[in-house]
């Protein structure tokens, strides 16, 4: 079968490999319909060394089970499923909190923790399925597949940094971040309630996905300057919420600069740095929070799969580019160079 | 009038200064009944330089009004009044939410920014005083003064931690520090239910009057041994709250080794760091949360106030000495010791 591999930094390649099957009990295989790639996969892309490669590639996927293991009684050969970037038994006390992805069982792991699989491929084995997966009342040809792909991470990630951030009808909120998972943090606060939602960002065909998901300002600037524009539109105090969907250090500072005393930072971003302010001067002195982590998007999926059926909301249309396996190495160069916002594999 | 001054590092003295007068319509001038030594006066009375003194002490006190400005309406000549660490107007936006330390108030201060005034001393200054002062239906003589004199900043801190942090019921908690705040955040955690309170502490007398206030379990070790063993007492998972009392670096790195997946580091100690790991190798893998900063004791106060007056918590058990104006050199220096766990003033 076929499977994208990260040989290094700019080095992504499509290429043969050892048909994936089941070796667990607990196990499905899974041929994949849909996958696409993740702002997250970006980073390693950008600075893999040779050394650390190649790794096989991608979290987030739609398929059909094609077969299970002798203890998978949840999904079945046939059944459309979709897959979170976490694989978790859902029976463990984290997960039964809704915290999947600190899922105390010893196969738990991300995706990209899964030497031998991944989902930019044509199939792929799912360990613990019946806690992983989740059956999708459609077909693999249904129109609502982009929609349903983004339960796998993007989505669920925007909104779990809403709702970790404590988005609410009585909250303001600023978005940073104009990727797919900013866009559907803003999405997110809208569906929560907020009654203003500011989204920093400068590329203006993304800037206007926003709005349409429920952007109520759009800030182009950054740094302090862009602070200053935020504040202004907050009568100087700054939001209650800021989701930072980026994960970088400027990004940090700039939700640093935004948040209103006794506010909260919301980071799903995955942190690029280590060692950030948190002291008297950046968040101690106004009682400032800070919350986020890896999306347990598995306790979100049946929350949100209805409005994503109904119609209600498109999250989907964060995909600007479809793609076979063969266009995946330019895809995440047209990614990379902010050309694509978010690109949908068909393997 | 005799006040207490901060020369530089280790030098305290209690001079002659001009007495304190009304300066403003909303001012209201005191005269000091009971005050104290706050654990957040060692640390510039470890490290101030000469240069930057003398600066004015204390932020803790309770005492008898003795005249007021002409705007002043909620206290009167011979009130007994007790007054939080921070200055603030109780009527802004930031105030009505209950953040008083965030008072929007162009006078709005911490006693400590005050250059002119301190609690450590036979009379005070106190600006915006219908939003500062708060009556003690008691007399200044009363046995309840020291657990009254609490609700200025050290239990209300405690409590603070213990909010902040979401204790309740279905929670476990960590109190790292056994200094008064450490010790009455323990008695603030078994006033909101937590089931499980562990207390990290090395100091005999301190650890007892912890298992007093309410903890369950004392830890003694620290640092990676401290960890263990604060993780064995919780099957392997951490505590879901960290009531991080102290301030310094070992205890913001004890509080992330000890707190549970999901779980909030509560910090009321007064960080002596500026940048600190929060990335993926320690807060943001497993959705750890950051809250806390400078206590709005001021919100605390009517909720806390029936309980003293009742009999039914005594928070100034922590008080283990007490000395008039002239002891106070002795007291910090004893207090920096570890000698005495607080001391009281009756100046």
């Amino acid at each position: 079968m076929r499977a994208t591999l990260l040989y290094g930094a700019g080095d992504v390649r499509v290429e043969d490999v050892p048909d994936s099957v089941i070796k667990l009990p607990t196990d499905a295989l899974v041929r994949i319909t849909a996958s696409c790639v993740c702002g997250s996969d970006l980073w390693p892309y950008a600075s893999a060394k040779p050394e650390d490669g190649p790794a096989r590639m991608g979290h987030e996927f739609i398929g059909i089970v094609e077969d299970t293991g002798t203890e998978v009684t949840t999904v079945k050969r046939g059944d459309l499923v979709v897959a979170p970037f976490a694989i978790s038994d859902n029976t463990c006390a984290f997960c039964r909190e809704g915290l999947h992805t600190s899922c105390a069982h010893a196969q738990a792991n991300f995706w990209d923790g899964e030497a031998e699989e991944g989902g930019q491929a044509e199939a792929v084995r799912v360990p613990l399925a019946d806690g992983t997966l989740v059956k999708l009342p459609v077909a693999a040809d249904s129109a609502l597949i982009p929609s349903l792909l983004t339960l796998s991470d993007v989505f669920g990630t925007g909104y779990h940094a809403a709702v970790a951030g404590g988005v609410s009808e009585r909250t303001r909120v600023t978005v940073i971040g104009d990727g797919a998972v900013g866009l559907l943090g803003v999405l997110s606060a809208k569906r929560l309630g907020a009654e203003q939602i500011i989204l920093m960002g400068r590329h203006q065909a993304r800037t206007d996905l926003g709005r349409e998901f429920g952007a109520t300002d759009v800030v182009s600037a950054r740094g302090e300057e862009g602070i200053a524009r935020a504040r202004e539109l907050t009568g100087g105090e700054g939001t209650h919420v800021v989701l930072e969907c980026v994960g970088n250090m400027p990004a940090y500072e700039q939700a640093v600069g935004i948040v209103r005393p006794g506010g909260v930072i919301s980071r799903v971003g995955v942190p690029q740095y280590e060692e950030a302010p948190i002291g008297f001067g950046s968040l101690f002195r106004h009682n400032i929070r800070l919350a986020g982590g890896p999306a347990p998007v598995r306790a979100y999926i049946e929350e949100l799969l209805p409005d994503i059926l109904s119609g209600a909301i498109e999250p989907g249309k964060v995909f600007d580019v479809t793609t076979g396996l063969d266009g995946v190495p330019a895809g995440y160069q047209d990614m990379a160079d902010r050309k694509s916002l978010k690109v949908l594999i068909n393997p």
